[in-house]
This record gives structure tokens, sequence and C-alpha cells, in this order.
């Protein structure tokens, strides 16, 4: 398999034949965002060892590395459109594996709509390694802010939060005995850890109502901060309406550190976003409507601490606990 | 070092401040084109022992990662605007190290205008890799295509062919004393290995007179034939107005296979434009206007073949050769 084959055999099925791609063919893509409208950019790189498992399925590989690129354009209410891909591999693949890859970024890419238009594929001495960059579009000065909410705003979280985090330690055989959770937990923990649910349905509710967003990557806490944080704000949380699967709620019931872990722990992809109090019935009516789970977590205040209530409060001093980026190694 | 420490001290000021990165404190970048005009969008990435040597200066890594991505928006008559930036790094780096990287980046900033906007930041088991997402303009449906010429198009190179593969040979010690070079001679080489020239003032020339481009950037007869053949052409490319500098006008002199390395090597990123015949002039004299040499090198040709001519045409022969991405290793 040479580049060409790659490229033409492979990659070129991802574009779906929109024209901004050429074929795969030419140096360049090209593309304009629709009038009134500006594009939204997010590069992701995510590197076995780091952030995957190098025996992780190929489809499960895929579907991450451009999933949690997605997930950053949906939490600042981009729709996502195009994408290029940069794919380093340690040796070259074979078909089947290849085959995989691509129908893990074409489960992505049919549920959302976004479409490959280019790229560069290279070897590598080191481990595999994906760099994707995501584009979508917002009209043109409506992407959100990390820092747009305002004192008063209710905190959602779509979702339920730790699942990834709980299927990590599965993943990794952690903590399996000790939390006693049937099989059929077990993997759909696992499942969520692999495969973030984007909330595509939610993008449309984001950009009427939402005053900041941003998605739930490294721990629901850090990110709970960063939030209030970036508007130079701090805020409340109550960790006891944080959303649980029934999964996680039966773990973190026999362990206190299995819901330390829920809300610390990264990978939730889930969109964390600040909706002005008066709008708060509607934000909740027209995400009912579209049928994605949002919860209200808190509140953001103007006083710069971040308070955490709810009866496993004590966690609050590990409100700065979350995946560090850079530092920290979470698979391999 | 941590990650926000890195953003901040040292990849921050790369943004100029731009709207568009704000300031590296959000999770995504926005940015639209002027009206009138779309993106061109680039996605070049880079490894240590791939594409260049682990133990070069990290100012000419972070120079050259970034002008190759960029000598491809040129090429496509596209200004350069913004950039994002994949870092993968096997250890945390020292102050010293980030800001020559920053450095080697900043010229190449300086140079094009390109600001960077947002990137990632990801810890790696394996080499350093630099994946670069260069973002130009130019007016919508004016990007030029690699499969644009017309038969009679004129065939032109920018500068000089040859330097970089000679340089890199240069730098592998490899053939250097067969060469009789002077000291001055390889370092010239060397540098040109190092840090491709972009040939930004072209920009409004190709634009305005070429039908079709593309950067040289896996060996001249090789791309010439790609030029060609993507627009379901033929061409003649005669050699001996290949343009050379002294240095490399003199290893050929005396070895035969230092030229043959000139012409199929990689790594020029020299742009290759067709121009129709009756705008050649015109186009010469703008290219001169802004400081470019460019070379009348062939023609493009309804008849499908390559046709080589020249002195040296037996390495006509040789016109597949070139970089093959992903199955060859260059360096390291």
């Amino acid at each position: 398999l040479n580049e060409e084959r790659i490229v033409q055999g492979f990659l070129r099925a991802l574009t779906g034949e929109v024209p901004e791609a050429l074929g795969l063919t030419d140096d360049c893509a090209v593309a304009a965002p629709p009038p009134g409208e500006s594009f939204v950019f997010k590069t992701d790189a995510v590197v076995a060892g780091t952030h995957f498992f190098a025996d992780d399925t190929a489809a499960d590989i895929g579907y991450k590395a451009l999933a949690v690129a997605v997930s950053d354009l949906v939490a600042k209410a981009a729709q996502p459109r195009f994408w290029q891909l940069a794919l380093a591999l340690p040796a070259p693949p074979n078909e089947a594996w290849l085959g995989q890859l691509c129908q893990g970024f074409a489960e992505v890419q049919d549920s959302s709509g976004i479409r490959l238009i280019g790229g560069d594929l290279v070897r590598t001495s080191g481990p595999l390694m994906l760099s994707v960059t995501a584009i979508g579009t917002v009209p043109t000065g409506k992407m959100l802010r990390r820092g747009g909410a305002q004192a008063g705003d209710h905190v959602y979280v779509s979702g339920t939060i730790g699942d990834a985090a709980l299927g990590l330690a599965v993943r990794r055989a952690d903590a399996v005995e000790r939390w006693a959770l049937t099989a059929g937990a077990r993997e759909q923990l696992r499942v969520r850890y692999l495969r973030p649910e984007l909330r595509l349905g939610l993008i449309p509710a984001l950009g009427r109502y939402a005053t900041a967003g941003m998605d739930v990557s490294d721990g629901l806490l850090l990110d709970f901060s960063r939030l209030c944080r970036a508007g130079g704000l701090g805020g409340v949380l109550d960790l006891d309406r944080v959303p649980l699967s029934e999964p996680v709620h039966a773990a973190a019931e026999g362990d206190e550190g299995a819901f330390e872990t829920a809300v610390t722990g990264g990978d939730d992809y889930e969109v964390l976003a600040a909706v002005p109090a008066s709008l708060a019935a509607e934000f909740e009516q027209a995400a009912k409507q579209c049928g994605v789970l949002v919860t209200s977590i808190g509140e953001v205040r103007s006083k710069l601490e971040i308070e955490i209530t709810g009866r496993r409060r004590t966690l609050a001093a590990s409100a700065s606990h979350g995946y560090q980026h850079f530092d920290t190694v979470t698979a391999g």
C-alpha cells in the first residue's frame, strides 16, 4: 500500500466528493464559509500509548481521533463541516486495518456531516499518531466562547459524566472487582471510553441560548472551574446534581473513589454550557426536543471562588484535579 | 514547563494577538476570509528521523516545519494567513530549545505574515513530530490548481533546483569529497536544505498569470510530470534550462550523479507554474519586479508523453524518480 493507493483507495471515499476536497488530487483544499458565517478551527492530536491503547481496534481509534475534535466544534455551537488529517504510521498499514480505521472515521462523518478535505501521510519510528484539524461553521460573531458566561447563568452538562473515566479503569482492569459491576455495565463504560457520543442535536439550542460553551475533556471539576474563571467569575457546582449513568451510579455507591474518578477523570466529551437563568426553561425544552439530556449542575457567580456543594463535597479539595495535558499519560 | 506555560509563555507570542487566535485561551479559533475570498488549507507533518534530523537545531526544525506548509500556499497563489500546530514532544522541552523552535516559526511568520491561531500539544514515546495546518486566502475560484495548465503553456520554476537535495547529501557527508566543493558552497547547500526560501513576492504574479501551480517538493522531474499529467496532458522539460546555483553547477560538472540528485531529489520548495505563452513575457516582467528569479524550463503539450531534452537527457529514464512519500526515509 503506497501513499497514492492509501489516499485514493481508502481516504478519498471520506471526502464524499465535496468540491472543497478536490478529490484529494491537488496540493491544497479550498473552502469558504457561507455568507455571514465564519469557520471555527480545532486541532487535536492523539498518540498511541498516551491517548489510546495501541491495541484498540482501528475502528475505535479512528472514531475517537475524529470525535474528540468534532466534540469541540459542537460545544462551541459550530456545525461540523470539514477536516484534515495528519496520519503518522509506524509501519505500512494492511488493508484490513486501514479499512477499519476509515470505518471509524466514517461513523463520525455519517453522524456529524463532516467531510475529509485533505491531509498528510507520514512514516514515524514512534507510535501511531493522528492529528485532526476539524473545521466548523458558526454565524459570524456567534462562536460560543469559553469565557462568555455572566453571573447568574445556569451551568448545564449534556449526557452523563464519568462513564469514560470509569471505562478507562475497566479497560485497564484497574478497579473492576471492587466496583462489582455486571459484565453489561462494564461493557457500557468501556464503549463510552472508546466512543464519545457527539451531542450534535444540541448545536442549534446552544447557538440560540448559551452564553459560554466548552467540552468536558479534562474532568468535570476542572472544566467547570475553567468555564467560570475564563469569564473572570466564580461558580457553584452541586455534585448531587451531576448526571450519572446506572453503571457509574452503581460503582460510586460502593466506592467513593469511583465518584471522584467520575467527576475528575477526563474523556467525557460532553458539552458544558452556561445559559442565562431567564432562558433556562426554553433551553431545557429545546434540548428535550432534540433528544439530548441536559442537566443543570450549578451556577456562575460573581464571587471568584469555585464552591462545591452536595453530599460528597469533601471532593472540593480535588477541584483542581483533572487530566493535565502533556504531563500525564492516560493509557498504555 | 507545563502546557499552560508553553502555550502562554512561548506560543502565544506567535499569534501577534490577531483576534482569530483568541489569545490561545479558548478551545477553538475562529476566522472568516475577506468578502470574495476563500481559505486554502494545507496540512503537512514532519517527523524527526524522516523529514529532519533529530539533532537539527530547534530553530531550523521550526523554520522548516512551517515553511514547507506555507510553500504550498504560495504555489497555489494563496496569501498565507493563519496556522495551527500539533506538536508531539518526546520529553518536556527546556526553555532554550522551545525558545529556538519558536524563533524558527517567527522567522517564517515575519516574512510571510502568517500567524498562529491554535493547536495541540501532546506527549509521545516516539520522535518529535510537528503537524502544521496552514491557511491562506485566495479570491474565490482563483486557487491555482495542479491540473489547470493548457497545451502550449510555458512551465516556470522559481529560484534554483537541487540545492536542498545536495544540501541533504552534505548534511549526511555522503558525497562531499567527490564534489570538491568549497566550505562556503557546502554551507550554502546545507542552509538551502534546512531553510527553504519562500517565494512570497511571486504570489500576485502567480494569481494574475499562471494557469497551474504547485511546489517542487518531491523532485523536479516527478513534479513536472505531475503538473502536466494532472491536466490530462504531457510536456517537454529541457534539462539544459533548469536553473542551478553555483555550488550545484560545480558539483554537477564533475559528477553526473550530482545532477541527477539535483533534478530528482526532494525538498526544493520552489514554485512550479504554468503560464500561457501569450502572457509569458508579462509574467517574467512581473517576477523580475518582485525580485524572484523565474526560469522557463519547458512546455505543456497535448501529447501525453513527458519528453526530456538537453545534454543530460539520458536521465529521462529517471523521470519517475523523486521522493516517494511514506515509503522512503530521507534522514536519520
